[in-house]
């Protein structure tokens, strides 16, 4: 489910937006708090070890050996890898979510160009309604684990209203003989969609050539970006960049578990106290993996995190809104003046 | 209100940005006074403390203390996260303002198209207008805490004149299971709009199928635009990063408390004056914070800050400007020579 | 006046690029020269003082302050700041350059769609394209201090001969009750350029629905651009972040009059040069402030810079170009063979 | 072939992400490992040979080059010339991505608007396909080796049926003195495309001169969408830039070899521990050297890395999809009233 | 000439993108040699006058000279300007390269549309191809100085076939007061090339309105994008941006040559080694002059450089190519059944 916070941060009074760090769904304290806690063990085992079963030599050799880490831990940059990485991220989000879909536009114009209300007309209107809708539904299954795990086969596709036992005969008869991602059939409905077009035009429902016209261009537009959120899924980032940031991260506070140990002998010199909990690197831990999760979370928008796309509330709202529009073709107000008319 | 601040800026000339900081209305000073008072106070406490109340060795424990942190504090680069997450945001404001909707365009195509000064021909162009903007303020309403104060209910919209009795009867006719976000009926008026193209063609208004399609498609862009108003806000940056963001900074201050305190033993070097106003944090404080606010602000631009669009005076001037430019079809001047015809 | 430079860095030979630097006008040098000088003489005087006219203790105790300030300048991370915010700068720049608008198009289309060589069909091409060139120059008038010293008055516009008296009257016979930026009637002349279509096409100008269809979208492509320059101008990005900008670059140099001042004592150690002008801090200040006055050139392009738009010498053009477009209609050259005919 | 990795990326839970680390093709390490390899015997070699071959004196002078070398490491800054590059490497590779060519759009539409189930329709309709898919396969043979030696002469693409035997003699019959890139005839098989439009114009098989315009529409976008991959490849970002970027990388740990050498003389003070393998400059090197890598195999997205574009396969999948699309012109589902109709 | 080489790097093998360092044409070796050397001479003789001809005493004041520069270089963050500019130029060297112009859409469109295998239907489509190469000639003429240098004079472009004698005397009867850049007048052929669609409307050869209107806006694209070409040209970025890059870099490496000479009293430490040759300045050197040459090369890519776009060549394939393109209108391959025909 997608977190939504715009009203609590309607104004930036003081504090205000303070109160988002409290809220736990969707939060980055929900999603790093495992990792968090297995850092500090890692780091309190060795911290324990050093302090209390060590002998006084082999102290002294291991605090060389922070010594050596602490010096070179700056070598990996992560504010700049993280930086550059999440702003690749979120363009590619952004643009997901721009082509996600809406099935409104498709719906208003078939309710302006496909005409009339005897049930031929309107069953005209409901399919191409529905066929769109079913296109999305068709790539929501592959792409997003919630779609599939509710869908999981086509019979239940039928079942819940989508298709036609009829249809789903029909497209089960295109077969092709590459199954991978390049073989899939989305288009069969798409398709479907544009000759209810041309069959409406046929019958005098659509009015001209260029309403029909009209309606196959949002139509397609409607399959192209749904199509796009298809072509996203199946040609990610280089797998090397996100490895890279991960093995980045991890690799830091990896060594950060030996490096950030508190040299004991150091105390002597009153310089700097003795914390046994080590607060500010576990503030860094906090900011950095962090990020990374935000990172993780935008990466595929289509996963099950707390902040992902709603794929199954979509295809709700796209089929239920969508079959409401085309249903009440010319119910519009009166012609009547408006309040301000003889101003 | 929007700040508008263009004027004063038309040249670089020296001390002419200058000017610029003299300002309350909608400025950092206005942003960030109070946490910067709260921020000094506490410094403030911390360091009476330090200086008057403690004994001698818990003095030179807390300077290790002090400087533990201190060493430490680098660790959140905050200039990082800030400078990443400020360019995505503003990207997404600038989008914003790009969709948020003039009605010129639609209101001029009413007025090129649908012909005649018969009053019924006057009420289909004013009400294509009328639900144009409506729709728009729809939208709002759920969107702006600001829109929706003025019109807390369908009622006021109806005693504003943005609608009929009958419209809004009709309105409520359709009724959704479906009560989130999803379930939102902004596209009843859009779709009467649509409707009213239909009928004025069929009245003779419209005097060709091609204009009534350009019409439609105007009203359609006018329609997506405002939806993605809406979208956006649905959908709004996973709340992880702004999380982390405003983590980030108010941490670094709460730890920047205690460990930009001055060591007084140092003093006895004269290396360093003994300030009792930590006059650097204090410009870093104002620095930072002042770059969270501009991201706060941004973050929501429907929101109730000085520089959030003005969603109620758009509402306003869309529905007056735009009965205003379909009520005088046919006042044009005269066809005549203009004055540099005979060159 | 806009500064090009482009013929003078055609290759990259070397120090090519490098006389772009003894260049006055549109010059870093011409827009930092004073502030520079300012700077100087106040960091002048606190070193006259600071050498002669303190007493040795109090000479101490400012050294402390002095390296008090040096190792926190830091604090302010003047690159970061500058770096992301004139990117964004840049791109805001960079879409409003491609909004500015070029009439060209429009005039190039009405040629092409509304024929005929009569006085008649003449007057509507000009028409049309004066129009046009009207809706720029009502929106240049409010944006830009040039246009509006060129045409202080309404009267000057139609004395220019860009309205005739008549227009003036039907122009101001709309009221609005708004005089704000919201209730300005730019629309006008841009209805009355998309109403000459429609009296082409009825007086048979024009020679197809389609046809007139293609003229208007120009149209108001045109109107839309130049309404979006308008729109820029009144919601600048947020005043909070050019205040940011602006108080960091200003902070960090009012502090370094004081941190970078050369601490005499230390010179004894013979590990430094005294030097009696601050040639590195200086080299920064350029640096520094001249990225600030980039910015500023570009935050608002309609100022009076030497670098911002030329929008008087914009306002000549079109009118100038644009009425001589739409006058020869049909003078092409003759249909005959082009020289590569028969290879 | 290109890696997918989202369905195990779907949550952002503890060390979902961890697990793309234990891939091997098209990861990091598969990138990297010869370099590596290569890297650590070299520093190997140099470590032997200081601390058993060399003398005293030249282990002093040795140690003496060592620390000159590492403490003017840090000049060159390779996180801001590889985080600047990758970000415009990203973005073109994104762009090549959107532009590279699914066929889907154009058969959907030869289906719609090419109507008929006469052979000679059913011809038309699959000329349009295959000629959009001929134009691909050209372009791909000039762009892609991996293409180019599937396909290495003209008659293979002949005998892989993407072209008649006659067609391949048409095509040949158009000369170009001109052999370079520029003189490429990708153009001739768009041009069948287009002309078939007005052959099945006339023929009656395209109901409507709107109609072939939309049809025209589709494969122009197709062709000039196909011809920009074509010139992205004739000009690259210039070469100076990749150049830069791996020089930095590489001269870097060029110098890393004698830089990160570790003073034995040291390591009498116990600071440090006595490494024998460079841990923290073997984790730099994996991190620099993967970013470098990134971008190489983002740089040339029609190369042969395991992550590039798949042009084979999207070729197959284009005329095979393709020509099923155009094959079944009529058959769509009866019109029925679906399971909700009645609600 | 654009120097193409994504062939060498089409996997990213070990040490495959390390050749790219062994090429000399648009290298970064050849743009910054003449630099490096200078440099370099500059750096050896003030190293040897210090280390030869001075007495010990202005040694040591030229020793804190070199201290206080070397201290202080850090205070010109290169990284950071050139970073942040080279991702706007880059930018802007993309937006060029898309508007450049391929002729091939207009050439495909006119042979669609303007029918008929007659000789004036030829003339009429040639010219439509020749005016639009015309105007992109006449641009690049003015944007170019190698197309300059090949057409020095109107003449020329008459004699080379782009224009008959009587075509450039109705060129040069169209007089404009203005001979600044806003009075060019590169609308010429493409107005022409209108002119020709409505000519061969009206003589039959475009056979519908909406086909004309295609053909149109095809000529309109081609016309606005080349005019933008000419406005990118007019407005550069503003001169101080670039100045500030310049200087920037300049200026560091000028300090430099003092700053970074090796204190020779240091020797005596033992801690670094007395290099003759300043390996890493020099390094430092190559790596950011190298950036800046990048950003010189990318500032105008329509200049001399080895790098920069080849409008010469792109003038003689779209002349030689569009004529090729709608010369042959009808010859298309004989629709016979293809290869998967009966699959």
């Amino acid at each position: 489910m997608t977190i939504n916070y715009h009203k609590e941060i309607k104004t930036s009074h003081t504090w205000k937006f303070f109160v988002l760090l409290f809220r736990w769904k969707g939060s980055i304290w929900k999603a790093i708090y495992m990792e968090t806690i297995i850092f500090l063990i890692c780091y309190g085992i060795i911290s324990v070890v050093y302090r209390t079963a060590m002998s006084e030599p082999s102290q002294r050799t291991f605090e060389s050996v922070i010594r050596y880490c602490d010096k070179r831990l700056s070598f990996i940059p992560l504010e700049f890898v993280l930086g550059f990485f999440v702003t690749i991220v979120v363009d590619r989000w952004t643009k997901l979510w721009r082509t996600v879909g809406f099935i409104d536009d498709v719906c208003l114009l078939a309710n302006l160009y496909v005409r009339g209300t005897s049930e031929k007309a309107i069953i005209y209107r409901r399919n191409i309604a529905r066929y769109c809708a079913l296109t999305q539904l068709l790539v929501f299954r592959d792409v997003s684990m919630r779609t599939r795990r509710r869908f999981p086969t086509m019979e239940t596709v039928v079942a819940a209203g989508f298709m036609s036992k009829d249809e789903l005969d029909l497209y089960n008869s295109y077969t092709t003989k590459n199954n991978s991602r390049l073989g899939k059939k989305y288009w069969i409905p798409a398709n479907w969609a544009l000759c209810m077009t041309y069959k409406a035009r046929k019958d005098g429902y659509i009015e001209s050539d260029y309403f029909k016209a009209q309606m196959e261009g949002e139509i397609r537009t409607w399959r192209t970006n749904i199509e796009w959120v298809c072509n996203y899924d199946w040609v990610p980032l280089p797998l090397m960049y996100p490895q890279l940031v991960c093995l980045a991260v991890n690799l830091y506070f990896l060594v950060s578990i030996i490096a950030r140990q508190l040299v004991i002998e150091k105390h002597k010199m009153v310089d700097e106290v003795d914390v046994y909990f080590p607060v500010m690197t576990f503030l860094q831990f906090i900011f950095y993996m962090g990020w990374l999760k935000v990172i993780e979370v935008m990466l595929n928008p289509f996963g099950e995190d707390d902040d992902d796309f709603e794929t199954n509330a979509l295809i709700d709202r796209n089929i239920t809104m969508g079959l409401k529009m085309v249903d009440n073709t010319m119910k519009t107000p009166e012609l009547l003046k408006d309040q301000f008319f003889d101003e």
